[in-house]
């Protein structure tokens, strides 16, 4: 199947600034695009392309003062297949993981893993190590936090959305994400697109979609502690210990944004 | 001149705990020892090295049920110079940062860049960028900050000791840091080991050390926000984003630190 | 002058709930009433009045389950005049001051006077004394803190307000009430009506007001760190230590608000 | 039976500075004085005493610059009975509580009754009302959480206690109180002498005592979620919301704490 994917976003900046933009589509699936992907700016200016040290592929640009528009379209083609799902997948004792995988049990900015260890082993130190329990530690999320986006600030923190227990998609994520570590299982923030495919539609068309991944069985599996199903048509953008590291765009002075328009769809191939 | 290094710890583990250790002196300086660094433990168990993902040298074991001890003993060459100082080094702008440099502009667990911005822009956005305004920062905090080891615990952050006022040298380190983020000054947390060389002599003998380093004129410098002074005979362990990725030692499980010493002091060649 | 006033509440409730209300006409201005203040409950429920401990005149009933409208009207005579103002009202000493008004300089819920007097001090400690000082602290706010609604939650306190410097009128005011109070200014939090009358008009009409008030020269000054004018026509409903204390209604159990409307206007007498 | 009890307390001020002093045995036992107590300040300074909004008997003075001794010692007589227990005492609906009870179902500056409601009713949801549940709260707060004194800070609250299991007594009565108060027990902090008299001997001897009351069954009940035994031997001091209420001193400026001591000591009739 093949996927129409896009932003539209406009900030707005008082002098000019520094920005860095993680839009681009993940270079795994970058063989998977109809044509390269294009950033366009407007008003122009030079887009200085790199690769941070998650893997993500990013672009650096210096917005000028006033008024900034950032777009993109492009075409992916996707299997089609619903998310992977094994639920034997092992979890492998921590001295096993490769040295890469083991930053993604430490605490982050919004991880507060040395606040939550006593509290994740209460709640899920009798779930069956291994896929089931983050999938335990996912229905937990799902069943205990309220959704809604009046609840979004950008300080919240794993820690507080445990306690206040109202949520957006990334609070969602960072709880789950925390919870895992606490229990030794490795965990990442993902974002991505995710279109209005198949059944049932996506809860929120028109966004970027935030979900997390845990290593067992020597490889990275997708979950979503909000939805908590299967989906298809998922286009990863970038992977990061938390939010932070995969903000859209990161403005390194005073910014407003003005606009924001996210597509995904399934058109015909 | 010669410098004699070395740490002796004991851990209780209630049963076998996987650890990592960054207790290995950084691959910077291993040229500089006299003798291949040997780690020892005791009971004897597997250990396996490994490079994290910011370049320093670790080592993963599983300690057995009961007491572990951890040691080892180096000697290294030191050039005996004080920290490098330059008062006109200039900060470069973020667009023309390296990749792996721009991770250390970001939030942290211990660093809240996105809390303290408008404070820190509010303390310091009327000093000289570069040197000038990290040495500011410094100041600030050796000023304000009251040291004391009751001050410490593990969830301090820099938000919370900006408003208390107390701090170990891990918090002044954390307040420094996150500040000179918050300004666009890549900064990263560092450990090692500091002797009681040279005038005046070391304020803590017998411990490791917490500095941090700032990247202005296209290399890093060390820099510590508590004493506030260059010193001579620092021997770099490791270095990160915050005190989360350079911890001496992490445990996977429940366990009790019994003994600490640490050794640091010049010797004849 | 003669000011309606009133409101239409209706909540939701699981199960029976007892609530308190604290939407009574404070006792000070119960002599300005036209008529009896008369709160009616739909469906009827027995509706017990109390005075609190600081001196409020509430209600206490038992919610059954399903819907609960609960509404009032009166009309108010008011002397039309703005809130008093007195730029030389001195600070008296602490030892000074009435036993009743000393608990207002201790930390409350949304008043952390224990984490702020250091910044308090460094922020406020160059100003004269007394109202200039208090003065002072509501400029800082207005100038320093940005107003939103999409800034609220119910756990937001004075700390949190100063670091995030986003606000609704209550952040304003317990931010206000906690400088003041780190700096032995008496300030207790207001709630009252405030109609859209007079120059400027009321920035939210329909709302019930949030204000505070400080103890100078030995009486209470009305403030309001957010509008930061005199206003005319309050009509104060309660006071106490924060918003803790003069909830307009406070649910001990799980609830629902479905409906809000509140009246203030100048009526022809 | 006769208790000796007194304190000899010194700090230094660095200028003349205000306090209030919450020392004095509360006036419910100040029938059992042998004699009227005195309370001796060198200095000598104006002591003026007042009875505080809580019912609390309390001093104030004006500290000079430099030393000040604040030194007090009396003879109680007690009528040798263990802490009052009733565990059919039941809990009244919140409704026909007393007004002056209900000020102790509010959250407080070191209760965040806000934060801990959900985690209250989780953990203690399905224990019996009134006595059981309290009981239930003390035996949770004695058996989660780990007594230290290094544990202690002044800004610590219920929520952080709840995360960080750790405490000493004060925060193991803020924990309990914060529960009592989620599940509409209303619960107040409490100081005293408390003497190494009976058994088990006191794991305090030479301090004060902290505790907290309970409200059931139209009375308070004393508690202590710490030692979570009766205690025989109990001098009342103080009750308020939480420790900010009844600080034993509280100094409106700069201030040291240099000698502490405290007594309390059966002796012959």
């Amino acid at each position: 199947m093949l996927i129409r994917i896009g932003y539209d976003l406009t900030f707005e900046f008082p002098s000019p600034t520094a920005m860095t933009l993680m839009l681009y589509v993940h270079p795994e699936r970058a063989g998977d695009l109809v044509a390269p992907e294009k950033l366009i700016v407007e008003p122009e200016a030079p887009i200085q392309d790199f690769t941070d040290v998650f893997g993500n592929r990013a672009a650096k640009i210096v917005a000028p003062a006033g008024a900034l528009r950032i777009r993109s379209e492009s075409r992916v083609r996707d299997d089609g297949l619903l998310d992977a799902q094994n639920p034997s997948a092992q979890q492998q004792p921590v001295a096993e993981l490769p040295a890469e995988v083991l930053q993604y049990l430490m605490a982050s900015r919004y991880c507060e893993v040395d606040r939550l260890g006593i509290i994740a082993w209460d709640l899920f130190g009798k779930t069956d190590p291994g896929w089931a329990r983050a999938k335990a530690i996912c229905n937990w999320c799902q069943a205990n936090l309220k959704f809604g986006y009046a609840f979004a600030r950008p300080t919240k923190t794993a820690w507080e959305t445990y306690v206040e227990r109202t949520a957006v998609c990334r609070d969602f994520m960072h709880l789950a994400i925390t919870f895992c570590r606490c229990l030794n299982i490795p965990a990442r923030y993902a974002t991505g697109y995710l279109g209005d495919i198949g059944v049932p539609p996506s809860p929120d068309p028109m966004d970027f979609s935030a979900f997390f991944e845990v290593y067992l069985d020597g490889r990275w599996w997708p979950m979503d502690a909000r939805h908590n199903i299967p989906r298809l048509g998922r286009v990863l953008i970038a992977r990061g210990r938390d939010a932070t590291d995969v903000a859209l765009t990161t403005s390194f002075g005073p910014s407003r944004l003005v606009k924001f328009a996210v597509v995904t769809e399934e058109v015909a191939s």
